[in-house]
């Protein structure tokens, strides 16, 4: 289906993609684009790429489809250096977790390509990094968004929905700022959070003994804090607005649940709890795939 | 080691110790007090009590061991029930997750019976209930604290830490006020910040569809607002004080966070997220057992 494939950024999204096209046959060469040197050998070494360049324009000669998975700040100067080299029939598609600021550097680098560019966003990852992270399974029964623009090709955008089909993946169509909206209350949220947990109890006086005694339910919440600063520093401020939005009506939330444990309101606290348990029942019965796994 | 051990209030926290007393041939018979007359039926099918009674007074004749695991707010009546009906050399102890309000209830119930008293909380535990969630391994490898006060006899706190220690705990001391402080920061509040986090979401007009591209670690994330509402208000309501406090605390910085994410400052955000990350690696290398073992 793909002849060469581009991976620019060959970490755990970036080679995952790689795998699961490999696994299924899909794909003939993958060419690696990264900055780091130790990890696109060690790509090669894996298997996930047959050979590397560290320049992107490089990277994306004669491929007929070209993956961005690099971290949101360096969007823009990638599609940039990019550009020129394209085939033609070159289609373009990201992995970035905001959409709104990929779609304006798209617009700003890619010119009159931008109708072969798909945005795209893969509801997928675990908190490691690295290609060393990456495997064949990661995107199986796992959705992926794409938000096409009204310039964006009807073929760009079945070409990328069929790529990630094969994969095993779920795709979804969705609006650019509503996937924004949606991804800052589910995944940019938690993370603040997490970060956010972990970074107050560290500066904490005893917090040596405070995480020896944190047990598995400590470790579960704050294992996305684990994730990787420069693409949450990224995440953050390119989707500054949203991500604003829910932290205020989050700490809303968290005040009123700290009023009502201060007046010791009993029934309330049940009331909260009780619904908080429910939805998440719920949800965790309808999620796709194992509740325990990893992803 | 012990001959009788009276189970009191048989879910997940009690019913793993009876088995894993049993499983190292270390307790005689077992029995089992609780409400709901259909887990105790089922723990009788599942063998982890002999025998049951809906009485604490009549559940705790003949034992030498008393294990006290119901809600919170259900300790001091519980324990002012069996009072008059306990051995004379029978201990008792129990595994509520706060430990200033169980001293408390000691206190006014137990009388001249103090001193065979041993607080304990065992660090342990998963987002389900009831005795069929209980398995034998629930202890290995897990800290138990034990939180002795100026009456406990040391023979009674031998006992307690040899029982905990026949679990494969490893058993640790601290003082009341301390216990209820760092498990605050460990447990407590990351249990406000899940609930918190499902509830604000619940009550987001399209709720529906933001659960349904939530992904791995919101799952991860969440897992604890599956815990039983009823013992988390208790909880709530039993260590108030120390919880407000670290509540307050991380509001504070959630909210030099939403100021640092709001001024687009990069630098400061990474230095966040990195101290965040680093801390988490750091306590998940030196954590007990396998980082992704459910508890």
């Amino acid at each position: 289906m793909i002849e060469r494939l581009a991976i620019i950024g060959v970490g755990l999204i970036g080679g995952s993609l790689a795998r699961a096209l490999r696994a299924v046959g899909e794909v003939g060469e993958v060419v690696g684009c990264g900055r780091t040197l130790p990890n696109l050998e060690r790509a090669v070494a894996l298997g996930v790429i047959d050979r590397y360049t560290q320049d992107p324009a490089a990277a994306v000669i004669g491929a007929d489809m070209v993956f961005v998975a690099v971290p949101l700040g360096a969007v823009r100067e990638t599609l940039a250096a990019m550009r020129d080299c394209l085939l033609p029939e070159a289609i373009i598609t990201d992995g970035g977790s905001v959409k709104g600021s990929v779609v304006a550097d798209a617009r700003a680098a890619l010119g009159e390509i931008l109708p072969r560019f798909v945005p795209g966003h893969p509801i997928a990852g675990t908190e490691k990094s690295g290609v060393e992270a990456s495997f064949t399974e990661l995107y199986r029964n796992r959705r992926v968004i794409l938000t096409p623009l009204a310039e964006t090709e009807a073929s760009a955008l079945d070409r990328v929905t069929r790529m990630w089909r094969l994969c095993g993946a779920e795709v979804s169509l969705m609006d650019v700022r509503h996937h924004d909206e949606v991804l800052a209350a589910t995944s940019h949220l938690p993370h603040m959070l997490a970060f956010g947990l972990v970074d107050a109890l560290a500066r904490m006086k005893e917090n040596e003994e405070i995480f020896r005694y944190a047990a598995g339910g400590f470790r579960d919440f704050t294992r996305i804090a684990s994730s990787s600063p420069v693409m949450w520093r990224d995440i953050c401020l390119a989707n500054r607005e949203a991500l604003a939005e829910v932290m205020q009506r989050f700490s809303l939330e968290m005040q009123d649940l700290a009023e009502t444990i201060q007046r010791a309101d009993a029934e309330h606290l049940l009331e909260i709890f009780a619904r908080a348990k429910s939805v998440r029942d719920r949800y965790s019965d309808s999620a796709k795939g194992d509740d325990g796994a990893r992803e």
